[in-house]
């Protein structure tokens, strides 16, 4: 049976440009540990794509990584990091920032969307009696963009949170796991997406996009930079020959390569999210992205995965449908018409 | 100016079956973080290689997470991890074994050639306050195997050191970054050098001789194993497609790819290291594997570094060179011209 | 002016009898860190209160130090906590279970009453992916008994709610920093409050009790016990003359001290409430024991504290008074008049 | 059979000034975790004995605490602490500081007399890879004064060791569990002996001295002393009932008490170590305040134990004899007649 995976986009394989960066990376000797060339062309490019002078990067293997240490290097231990309820750092990171943040807190607050809102960081602020030790003391402000659930905050979104964050000095930190995607849903500039919007720290994601195995920290704040040199390292997270992840991350920022290969994802899901709508699915999320989570019987569920689609079912009627830089047009059409039997019988 | 590589093993690039594999792995989807069918069959080569029916595998991307992950889930947050005093674990991972092992100790003792001995450990034992909470407690025997100035341990070693250490009930891990080269100087299996020695876990490395970005974790003990499944994810080490860590683990273990490149490391520096006598050099240590630190004055470093042998000062009048599966013989000629014309002037 | 605390039970001064026990124990020398006869005698002591043969005790000097060392010693770093979202481990410790638990996480649910339900458990428990690295796992069920809304749990809710956690195999814990008023409200026996309701590590509270710096933690786990052997040490909490934390708290358990010290605590607070009632107050909370919530104007709250009434506002209009082993009835008086007179203003 | 104890200061009584203010403490109410008007007297009264107009104080209750809570606030979790090879926190607190400081090293150097001299220290330092992220980096700079052997670092010796290590802008802290027993030795302030001469954070000790349960951290470094509010609280060392631990430290050292204390035990034992001089015996230590390691045959300690000496047995000949604020002359008489009599056998 051919099978159409919608399961994650974590699933793809590496975008050609990519792995031919790797393959053309292999040869001679080069310094381990980032002492290569290559990895300090790479800070080169980021500065160069993020407009930003001094901007630091560190390749790390993972998003669990990159979280967890960017944000290790902006709370103090007896702080905590502010974000919604659905993050991933909160649900699907088995406390790793706890672990390397040395025992740091994560607090999950509410908002529509999925996303932290001025009034919800608000009432959380408000409720924490603060310069008393009893209290973990709130110390950043953590955004998934976009979020677990597909939805993205606008820029002005995200001004407004900043802002109420920055009455409490909160750093600021952007878990980018798939930040490609919302930059092209915004189409607006990494550099306004990232530190002219007030942040400190990103996990900036590129394995879902297309890379190997590849993510990186970008630290625009000079401080959490140097204590990343020290953290990344005990943490286990400098690769040897760092060139080859270097090698990925240079192809995936250079020549838009991120930008084009989140651009099929988002557009892919654009025309599965039109063409499920129009045969009348709801779903519990909007579908900014590349992610929808369509509401469907359990039996409509079972159909489609009768007839090869591969997705996930989370709980209570919804089912989670993810593009990535590898779906097809064909794709989307074997989708649409798998629904369309499942929901017709 | 043509240089000659002998700084470490690290710098080398990447095996071609290795990378092949790589390349061979990336097609269709496959579902993350190991989930996916190389990383199944990667077990079943580990099991046939190690000859044990139930050894669980843990892909991870540097050698320090090896290490600190093992020993975590070894030793409990109040013991200590005993190793020799030159292990790379001690001085050359920034305390990650403290971190990740929630506050571990480690504790170095002596021991002829860096290795521990039978009576270095007993000495150690001795010292103990067994049961004295104000003493972290021996837990884990850590062999550096080859050492990290590039001796081994025969198996009569090990056996000898481990049965002084079971006597205290200490579980056993193997630093095994070069775990290869040892393998190919003492011409015994896998088994013989690990579990039938009462090895607990061990850390596999890969990259150094030959890998891209693999090590693995290797866990004979059950009962580690499953608190490894935790352990990795949390400290961000179970990366997302992890097919392609497993593709190249299946290929570095699988035909003896391990063993022709180590060999060739070993080989070459035994042709270095026998010039190198012939020439009248004395070395800091006995070089079993492929690593040599000559004793030379550093007017004759600084004519060697300008004759393009790249090497790293140890200080004290000691240089380390290293050989790996890249090195030519070619390479170790002019390695020995280098010498002989610094040394004659 | 006359005041009236009501602001907390740990702002009381030392029961005559337990200060006398500190005087008495000062006489000559005896072995540090519990190597004296009164640590010895207290564990009899222990275990005759809880008629339980081998638990074990360790004095503490704080109840955050008993709850995050207790929780350390029944959850794996990479497990959770579950506790109600009131609970003061996950509110006012600043995350010391995460410290202290090599970054365990903390999971508050909702219920009723400041209360786990067995519905609210097994509602979180149902939404664990179990098995799954990405989550932390539940490990423990924690209890604050009283709740810090002073609620209790009666032992039928205690049972309903374990045998829900049991599905799980969770370890269970009681954090009993008020637990004599808790004892006291029941009419219930040690034992079955605690190891006879499934109960493997409790928290023992002294010092808002009547003690001077003395708390306890109580294991009838043994595995438990061993690590809390070790735990304490290392997180400084082992007192070097421990003969005076255990006078204190031989003093408190013998001769129903702590019972007195609470029921009397409990009286002046079903006094207050019954009065308050009367004037037509509504709570909070419901006052099961010696914490009462009453729901006041801001300009009321004022007067009273103008009259001299020691109190803490909560926010949102409510107002928390507390009795203590030293509040008398004259205090109890002098509260209801000064309630009546702001009230009637 | 009458005893003559010499195990141990940490086994003798409480000073009856410190426990007659423990007892004055006990009236009315206070406000809890060092709201209390008594906890507000002591740093005023640290103020004025250090002579430093904004030093901090932090009570706790075990000398490990403040060693390892003091060192926390001193050292990046990627840093380590530099301290003799003999020093209590590397050999005695079970890794505390490791646990409290994220995982941070302890590193043991040598030197004579039990003491970091400018040689050693600078030997340590020189071999360091500055920068490199793989070496934890030396941050802080720990001396125990007195040493665990009993011997004393003068103000030049400590100024010439600061010197060295302010090459390399380490922090300073002094474990000072001893610290009255220099003072007294020394004939010096406690502020030349602590702040003037480059400390940062002081781990004041107190109980072993004659205080209760009391020690305390005190910081001379305001950054530190921000940091200790939150790291003191979530390690569960803030005791509740705070104002009786300020009682004992304000007793402790207002009135010159803990120099007399200390003046008893260090006159007595240069009285010991006199008379055993006389008889002949050697020593491991030069005894500079109140300990003594005679080297003595296995038979001469084994009489002097029938004889009712109590001491600790070191291993390899040595015994380890401490006095106290309580020891008496006649206690040191009886100890030389013991002495005496087994040498005599």
């Amino acid at each position: 049976m051919t099978t159409i995976e919608l399961r994650s986009d974590n699933t793809a394989a590496v975008v050609p440009e990519i792995l031919a960066a790797v393959v053309a990376a292999n040869h001679g000797t080069a310094l381990a540990y980032g002492g290569d060339e290559l990895t300090e062309r790479l800070e080169s490019v980021v500065r160069d794509v993020f407009e930003h002078p001094t901007a630091r990067v560190f390749p790390v293997t993972s998003g669990t990584a990159a979280n967890a240490l960017s944000l290790s290097a902006l709370c103090p231990p007896w702080g905590s990091v502010v974000c919604h309820e659905s993050a991933h750092i909160l649900n699907s990171e088995c406390a790793s920032t706890s672990l390397l943040g040395g025992g740091a807190a994560i607090r999950g607050i509410a908002g529509d969307d999925f996303r932290i809102t001025p009034e919800s960081l608000q009432d959380a602020l408000d409720g924490i009696r603060w310069g008393d030790p009893h209290h973990s003391q709130p110390r950043v402000l953590s955004f998934t963009q976009p979020t677990d659930m597909g939805t993205i905050y606008s820029l002005d979104d995200i001004a407004s949170v900043v802002a109420v964050g920055k009455t409490r000095s909160l750093h600021v930190h952007i878990d980018g796991a798939r930040l490609a995607n919302a930059l092209v849903a915004l189409d607006c500039s990494a550099a306004d997406l990232t530190w002219r919007s007030g942040v400190d720290v990103l996990s900036l994601g590129a394995t879902k996009n297309g890379a190997l195995s590849a993510e990186a920290i970008v630290a625009f704040d000079e401080r959490a930079a140097e204590e990343l040199v020290y953290r990344t390292k005990r943490a286990g997270h400098v690769t040897s020959k760092m060139r080859f992840q270097s090698a990925q991350l240079i192809a995936y920022l250079g020549d838009r390569t991120w930008l084009r290969t989140a651009a099929n994802a988002n557009a892919r899901m654009a025309d599965l999210a039109a063409g499920l709508s129009k045969l009348g699915v709801e779903f519990a999320n909007r579908p900014d992205v590349n992610m929808l989570f369509p509401i469907v019987d359990d039996n409509v569920a079972d159909q489609l995965e009768a007839a090869g689609l591969l997705f996930y079912r989370m709980g209570r009627g919804t089912i989670r449908l993810v593009t990535s830089w590898q779906t097809t047009e064909e794709d989307i059409e074997g989708a649409l018409a798998a629904f369309e039997a499942a929901l017709g019988a």
